[in-house]
């Protein structure tokens, strides 16, 4: 589950939209060692993408098309994808420390984010809540709660997997899927409740979840989302509004650490993600220099 | 060669590059009415790349096979190109008036440039002397040049017509090809010069171009490059070094002109240009709204 062994490289790339495949793209033909956090199928918006019109060079394609251009393309430049997710990044002045859901621990000299704009959210109490009785990562904190109870909220079906891990740490797991799959995980310990988190209550530390419709008091309260919101991934990153602030050169106010695609704000476009993860690339590149 | 009635359109495109059709293709998709003027072959810079490897969803596409993906796209989309180039575009307040070099006149409510960065630095007096001797259009001015000796530097090939045309109306042309490829004009009156431009000299008005080894005195002298400079193109617009200063929205200093691709800026790439385009393409709808 947890590996010492710290990996190194030039450039840790956070998502695997078009921003973060334009970026890895570009930074490999420069000859960076790179890491792409995300996911095999890069992007469930991408993928489920009914027919992009205007991602020039492609008409009239469909979201499924379009995303295996982009792998073929990752494959042919011999990219991989590690599917983990980022939940911290700390810039330690001339290089970065990120630790993964997986729990294993990263070093790059440079990061460029582009996690898209799925973070949602907070909830009321979340932040205020956060590593006291509140958690992002099921993996990291599961021994924390062993033979305890805990309430998961899950944005996506992968997270599921982690909902089965902690049934076999937990006395008892109650699972809020707030996606309209049909939830696959089954266990003795297990309860699926369909209802609408509202905000998270407590004192010292968190107590209960209240929902629409009833509370849920727990040991732990973990929330799973596609990703993480930007302020609490990358401590001290200036935003503007929901989005992280970037200048041209898709520069954020931390050295070294740079961000492109959704994520940067409106118009939430393909083509203008694409062409961002490429400016981000040679930022960064330059930078490295 | 000229026409009284004025054509009106929502946005006018200046250059096929990958910004100009990327603007192109999504202001056609929100259904205004465009006009993109640049060359059938989109753009000698991309038609002439031996391999362009950071276009993501095209690994390793060679440059004429990527420009036969775009003019796929935009034929898919019905957009035509107009090949004629905007030699001055002025901002009327709530419209621009656009001239051509084919001596046209255009109304469009919002202009989009994306004209690249192949206009070159100006030669010492060009500035000065403009519309006293220097002109940047031969069949604009033709007229006032009639029996009368022209020098005329080009900067591909494409001019050569412009030169024929010229020596049907002067007593002598001078023509300097400042481009590797044979010259394939020929007339009587034609004389062709390999030498390198320096600046021009004169005093009320232009009188002769300097050249590394010769001198040349002229009544007109013209200067015709792929485009015009953007200080040339729209008078008021505010410069960053060589290139039109834009925002993250691609607006320039002037309400309801946008700029894209390699004239706002490094990286000179096409994928960077295509998602600029698309960027000032959508706020240009905005703008309209």
């Amino acid at each position: 589950m947890s590996e010492n062994m710290t990996k190194r490289y030039d450039v840790a790339i956070l998502g695997t939209g078009p921003a973060g495949i334009s970026a890895a793209i570009t930074l490999t033909i420069r000859n960076k060692k790179v890491i792409l956090f995300g996911n095999k199928d890069l992007s469930t918006k991408l993928s489920k993408a009914h027919e992009i019109q205007n991602y020039p060079g492609f008409p009239a394609i469909k979201g499924d098309e379009l995303q295996k251009n982009f792998l073929r393309h990752l494959d042919s430049l011999g990219i991989s994808i590690t599917e983990d997710q980022i939940t911290s990044c700390y810039s330690m002045g001339d290089y970065f420390n990120l630790l993964s859901k997986k729990n294993e621990m990263f070093e790059a000299k440079a990061v460029i984010i582009a996690t898209g704009v799925n973070f949602g959210k907070p909830y009321d109490g979340e932040e205020q809540f956060l590593g006291r009785g509140v958690s992002y990562c099921a993996t990291c904190d599961a021994p924390l709660y062993k033979g305890k109870t805990a309430v998961i909220i899950g944005q996506s079906p992968k997270e599921e997997e982690e909902v089965k891990f902690m049934t076999e740490i937990c006395s008892k797991v109650t699972y809020i899927p707030i996606y309209k799959d049909d939830v696959k995980v089954s266990a003795e310990n297990l309860e699926v409740v369909h209802d609408v988190p509202l905000r998270i209550e407590g004192a010292l530390k968190a107590q209960k979840l209240v929902l629409k419709e009833r509370e849920i008091s727990a040991d732990g309260i973990f929330i799973l989302r596609d990703s993480v919101s930007p302020s609490q991934l990358v401590p001290g990153l200036a935003l503007d509004g929901n989005h992280i602030a970037v200048n041209r050169k898709m520069e954020t106010n931390i050295k070294g650490c740079f961000a492109c695609g959704d994520i940067t704000g409106t118009p939430y476009q393909y083509i203008k993600a694409a062409g961002e993860g490429n400016v981000a690339a040679l930022s960064a590149v330059s930078y490295l220099a």
